[in-house]
C-alpha cells in the first residue's frame, strides 16, 4: 500500500509548478531538478499528467510545463490518480465495484465495509490537499528554515 | 496503492479462525475453502502469520491452526501488517523516519505531512476493526441474507 516513486516525482514537479509565478513555465531540466529525478524518468510522468489535463505542455522557444488548471483547483488525489489509477485498497472498492463483478463475497463480507471506509478516509484526506495550499505551505517552512539559519 | 492479494487472502482466513466454536482448529485446506485460494499460496501467507504471532500452527493428529491471541485483540491493520509490513504510503512516513533518514526534503516539504495524515487516517480505520467484530459481523450478514432467500 505505498505510493509509487512515479507518483511521488510527480507531485514534486506538480507542487514546483504551483509555486511558479503566474505564466511562468518550467522545461523538463527544470522540473527534473526540483524533483531531484532523472529527467528521463520524469518525462514519462509528466506524459501521464498532461494526458490527464492537469499540466500542458508548450513546444518551441518560450515552451515548458505549466498547470492544466488553477493549483487551488488540483488535489494531491488528483494527481496520485492521474499516474497511478484509481486510489483503491482491494479489489471489492472500486468506484465501479458491485457485489458481482468485484467479489461475490462483498454482499455479506464485513471487511469490505472496512475497507471501503478506510479507502474514503485516505481519498479524503488527499482531496482536501491542493496544490496551491501545498506550494504555499511549502514555501512558508523553507523560509522559516533559511531565516532560522542566518 | 493496493492491497496485495497475499494480505487479501491472510484476512480471509484469520477472519474464518474468528469465526471457529472456542477451542475448534481448522486445517490448511479448510482455511484455504474459505478463504478461496489454492493451499499452497495461503501456506506462505500463513507462515508470516505464525511468525508474527498471531497464528499458532499445531502438528499431528487433532493438529491444525487457531489465532495466537482473542480475536477481539486482533486487528485488521495487525494482519495486514504481519503479512505486508508496516502500513507506509511513503519513504517519509515511516515509523522511524527522521528528517536525515528518510528524506532531506521532509523539513520543509508540506506534502510529507498530508501523506502522513492520510497513513494515519488509513491505520486508525484498520486498527479500529478487531477480527472478533469482523467474524460476528460478516455471520450476521450471511444469516440475514439466507433467511431472505427462503
Amino acid at each position: 500500500m505505498q505510493l509509487t516513486r512515479a507518483a511521488d516525482y510527480g507531485v514534486r514537479a506538480m507542487v514546483y509548478l504551483a509555486g511558479l509565478p503566474t505564466g511562468r513555465r518550467a522545461g523538463i531540466a527544470e522540473l527534473a531538478k526540483a524533483a531531484e529525478v532523472s529527467p528521463v524518468f520524469l518525462t514519462k510522468v509528466l506524459k501521464r499528467l498532461t494526458m490527464a489535463g492537469l499540466m500542458v505542455s508548450y513546444r518551441g522557444a518560450g515552451g515548458g510545463f505549466s498547470l492544466g488548471a488553477p493549483a487551488s483547483d488540483i488535489s494531491l488525489l488528483d494527481v496520485v490518480e492521474a499516474i497511478e489509477g484509481p486510489v483503491q485498497l482491494n479489489l471489492c472498492t472500486g468506484a465501479c465495484a458491485t457485489p458481482v463483478a468485484a467479489c461475490h463475497r462483498q454482499a455479506w463480507c464485513a471487511v469490505s465495509s472496512v475497507w471501503m471506509h478506510a479507502q474514503a478516509k485516505l481519498r479524503e484526506a488527499l482531496v482536501q490537499a491542493s496544490l496551491d495550499s501545498l506550494a504555499r505551505e511549502s514555501a512558508r517552512r523553507l523560509e522559516a528554515m533559511r531565516s532560522a539559519e542566518f
